[in-house]
Formats: structure tokens, C-alpha cells, sequence
């Protein structure tokens, strides 16, 4: 692939990281960034972990898609919150074959994408890596994961599989799946109970979670709850999963999910695709979600006090 | 009963309120508060409510039990996570006969009592009001309710029926309870939920709680899981309890529950007797409570961080 044009839109962890790996491999990689691009001109991009740093020191940045026009794949990882702007952010970036390829969390994002722009552009990365963007230009790098790409509504096609090479060849830890939902399904076992109770027990980290014998019974039995659901929403989730993800969650240290320093730097947080629309799938499908319901009805209440102006926002 | 002696131990809102309204209607009652009396002792005490002020003139205010001496009936509306100071407050006020009436929420604060001075000694007062303190000498009632009373672990005796009266002379609704533990649940049926949901969700009182679909669904979710706790431990708890007390909420208005207040004052909160026990009650006999689990899992925790010093405490 000669001049293989990549942007990516939303330049937060998950942009700078998989789009600062592609870049300092020598691949042609465009970010969005709406803000002042001073400190990225003049530093660069910098993503630290594991004792390394990795430096993207000509960073291609833009104010507006409209700047770097038309690509051949998009990597979309703005926070879901903010869908809405792709509605004008994207079509710039877009010819014929451009890829659309969502790194968010959560269900319905593919969807938000098809419905918008075709169902054929859709593919996306499942990121199971814990970063943290500490500046603008320096992203924290806690737990090396690997991303776990598909196909919208399809099984892998051709170039699936390319863009996983692709992947691979720049240091990218990168698997391709044949089922998409199921492999979201099984990401949001983790982040169901851990990104909403780490916010609900009043800013608990992994660390904090896994040591309260009782926060951490809850949070199992959470997982439990998401795996059920994710069968009777017909995704064949084995129930090892859980302990598996509990296994993995030891590794990572006093570590914050996402939803938690949104929460904690006032932003807007990510409900509905990581609570509400899978507790819409899971009571569709006749699931019994007790712990779902609660954590979704109490995140909702919390994230609506944090725009009316919470000190801590 | 004449000279009849009553203690109030914990001059809090309760003890302000039901100490305040029987030395009102001229019994003798002398109240324990550890702290500054003067206040006390120029201003008296005040009940404020519905446009009316009652005013406690010569309060009989005390810093210890000793100064108190041998009462028939002592109050003990401290909070319940304090009970360890009864051990050695109780003592000095008791002589043969003494009443001790635990007007605290959840359950175990009977248990306790019989374990330290006897099981014939101990009845409980349920105290269905809305009430807060705003200042050492003034307390807003927000709705008035009554008061349940009952003997521990038998049904009711002549004096149970006497204190009754006493407290409707003094112009307390009150009335008395075959089967006390019954009662409690009923009473929990509200607290569990509302106690706990207000804090997790960011400081929500009723009217808040009742607004939000979602948060309401799981209120009412909540109050049914107890219903059912409350009957698989043998307590014939009707059904209805939780649309009569859905019902009560709409007219308290914009409360704050006990323990939100708590939890704003920075002080410690009353979970185990109000999540704690009944938990574990219900766990033993087999009841099927995640919503119980989940909210006592995260207000353990955000018990402790408030106790590690939360910017809120």
C-alpha cells in the first residue's frame, strides 16, 4: 500500500497512540486537532510506557478534515459523546473506498456510522491497552494490549486483513475477528462494571476495586451479568471470560478506566454505548440485568449533576 | 406516671425532635449532648415546621449520663455507628426497670442493646418523618409521619401501650407494632434504596430520584428486591408497601435522606445496619438481592474514601 493516506479524528489516547505508532513506522498518518496546534508542531507526539518513548516529531496536524481531505482510512476516536460532529467532520475525508474505522467503546457506534456514511465503509478496533493522555502532546502508556479489528455486520474481507499487517509492521500488536459484536460484547465485560463502579465508589481504581472483597464480588458478579446477556443477545460469550478479564485486570496496577478521568476532568461520559445500549440489547432479549440497570440509571444521574456544575467539573 | 424520667442520648434531629416534643407537653426530659451546652442553655431548643415553632425553654441538658442519673425510659438516637459509646453511656442512666428505646435505623441496634443490658429492656421506636437538624438549637421538620414502637423479639406489653400514650399526650403520632423486625423491613424497604441512591448518585434528594425515569425504575426495583428479602426471612411483608411508600415520597419534596446528610457533613455513614444486615439476613435465607449487593459494595467504599479525607468531608 504506496501512500496509503491515514486520519485520524480525535487526537486523545487512543488517536495519539495507534496513530504515533503508524507515524514513526513511516506511515502517512494525518490527525485532527482543534485546538491549538503550536505544542504538536513544536514537540511532537510523544507516547511513553514500559520505560520507552516513542517520539512522532513531524506530526501532519490539522484544524479540519477539510485540510487533509480525502483518505484512505479513517481511525474515529473521538469519545462517543461527541458522534454527532462526525456527521460534518467526516465526509472531507472521504472517496470512494475510504475506510471508516472506529476505535470507541461500546455498542452502536458502527451502527451511527453506516447509518451516516454506508454500512460497507465500517470496520473497527477494539483497543485493549491502558493509556492516558497526560498533555497534549504526551500519551501514557500503562498495559500494552493488543486491538482486535473487524468487520462491520460481515466476516473479515481482504482488506481486513491488510490493515492488520499493516498494523503489525508498524508495532501495533493487531488480531483480526470474525465476529465483531461478540468480541464488543466481550470488551464491555471489563468495562461495564469497571469503568462505572470505579466512578460509584467515588474514584476507585483497579487496584482499590480488586482489594474491597465486597466491590470486588460485585464487580464479578457484574461480569457474570454481561456474559448472560451477551448469550441471550445470541453471542456465543464463554463464561471463562470473566476470570480471564479479572486475571488480566491484576496486571494492570492502580489503574483508572477512561470513563473515570473523563469523569474526573468534567467531560461528558460515555453511557450510552457502553451502559445504555448494550442494557437495551440485553432487556430486548429478555435478559435479567439487575447490576446493569442500577450502575446505568445511577452514571446517568451523575454524569447530568456533573454538567449542572459539579465542583469537581 | 408521674416524675416519669426520660433520657435522650444523641441529641441529634431525632433526639432534638421527639426529646423536644415530650419536655414541650411537660415531661421530664433530660438530654446528653457532649458538646457545648451554652448555646443549648441560652436559646433552649426549637422545632421548626409547617409555620409553627415549638420552643424548649429550660432544656435539661447534660454532658454526661452520670450527671443524668437512673431514668425509665431512655431515648438513644445516636447514630448507629457510634453504638460502641453506649457501652459506657447507658450504664449510669439505668436502674432496675429502665426502658431503653432505640429510635435507629436498620437492623442490629436491638441485638446489640439486649447483648449489653438485656433483652427485657429493649424496644425500638421506627421514626417514618423527614427531619433535619440546622443548627445546635434548631430542627426543621420537612413531613411529619409517625412513630412505630414495639418490644424486642415479643409482641407487645402494658407499657409498650403506655409509652405509646405518653407520646400521644405530648402530640407524637404514634402507634404500636405486633411485630417490630416486620416493621423494620418495611421501614427499609424506603431507606435502602433512598438512603443509598441519593449518595450514588451524586447527591440526589427525593424529588430528583422520583424525576429520573431511569433512577426511579431502580428505585422501585430496589424496593421490591427488599420486599422479597424481608418475606424469604419469614416476614410476611405485603407487595403494596412499595407503591404506598413511592407513593409517601411525592409528597416529601426535595429530602435529603439521613445518610446524604451524613455524607455531605463528611461524617461516618450508618451502612451496616441499614445495608449491611439486612444483607447478610437476606443472603442467609436465601434471597436473591444484587441491587442490595451492589449499593452496600459502593458505599463501603465511599465510606472509606470519605474517611481517607474526600474533598467533600
Amino acid at each position: 500500500m504506496n501512500r496509503f493516506r491515514i486520519a485520524v479524528v480525535g487526537t486523545g489516547a487512543i488517536g495519539s497512540y495507534y496513530g504515533g505508532k503508524l507515524a514513526v513506522a513511516g506511515r502517512d498518518v494525518h490527525f485532527l486537532i482543534r485546538g491549538d496546534l503550536s505544542d504538536v508542531k513544536r514537540d511532537g507526539l510523544r507516547i511513553r510506557g514500559e520505560g520507552q518513548e516513542l517520539h512522532v516529531a513531524n506530526v501532519q496536524a490539522a484544524n479540519t478534515t477539510k485540510e487533509i481531505g480525502a483518505c484512505d482510512l479513517v481511525l474515529i476516536a473521538l469519545k462517543a459523546t461527541a458522534n454527532a460532529q462526525l456527521v460534518e467532520l467526516i465526509p472531507p475525508l472521504l472517496d470512494e473506498n475510504t475506510i471508516l474505522m472506529t476505535l470507541q467503546n461500546g455498542l452502536g457506534n458502527e451502527e451511527f456510522l453506516a447509518e451516516h456514511f454506508g454500512a460497507e465503509r465500517v470496520m473497527a478496533g477494539l483497543c485493549f491497552i491502558c493509556l492516558s493522555r497526560v498533555s497534549r502532546t504526551v500519551t501514557e502508556c500503562y498495559d500494552y494490549g493488543h486491538i482486535s479489528i473487524g468487520e462491520f455486520a460481515r466476516p473479515p474481507l481482504p482488506r481486513t486483513h491488510q490493515i492488520a499487517a499493516e498494523f503489525q509492521e508498524s508495532g501495533i500488536q493487531c488480531n483480526v475477528v470474525e465476529n465483531l459484536i461478540l468480541e464488543r460484547w466481550r470488551k464491555l465485560v471489563w468495562n461495564i462494571p469497571f469503568n462505572g463502579l470505579s466512578i460509584l465508589a467515588g474514584g476507585a481504581d483497579t487496584a482499590k476495586i480488586l482489594a474491597d472483597e465486597t466491590l470486588r464480588a460485585a464487580t464479578v458478579a457484574t461480569m457474570n451479568e454481561v456474559v448472560d446477556a451477551a448469550n441471550a443477545c445470541g453471542f456465543s460469550l464463554e463464561r471463562e471470560a470473566v476470570a480471564e478479564q479479572m486475571k488480566r485486570t491484576e496486571t494492570m496496577g492502580n489503574y483508572k478506566p477512561s470513563t473515570l478521568l473523563d469523569f474526573e476532568a468534567g467531560k461528558p461520559l460515555e453511557i450510552e454505548p457502553i451502559w445504555g445500549e448494550p442494557l437495551r440489547r440485553a432487556r430486548a432479549a429478555g435478559a435479567s440485568v439487575p447490576r446493569m440497570e442500577m450502575i446505568y440509571a445511577l452514571l446517568k444521574q451523575i454524569d447530568r449533576s456533573s454538567k449542572a456544575g459539579r465542583p469537581s467539573a
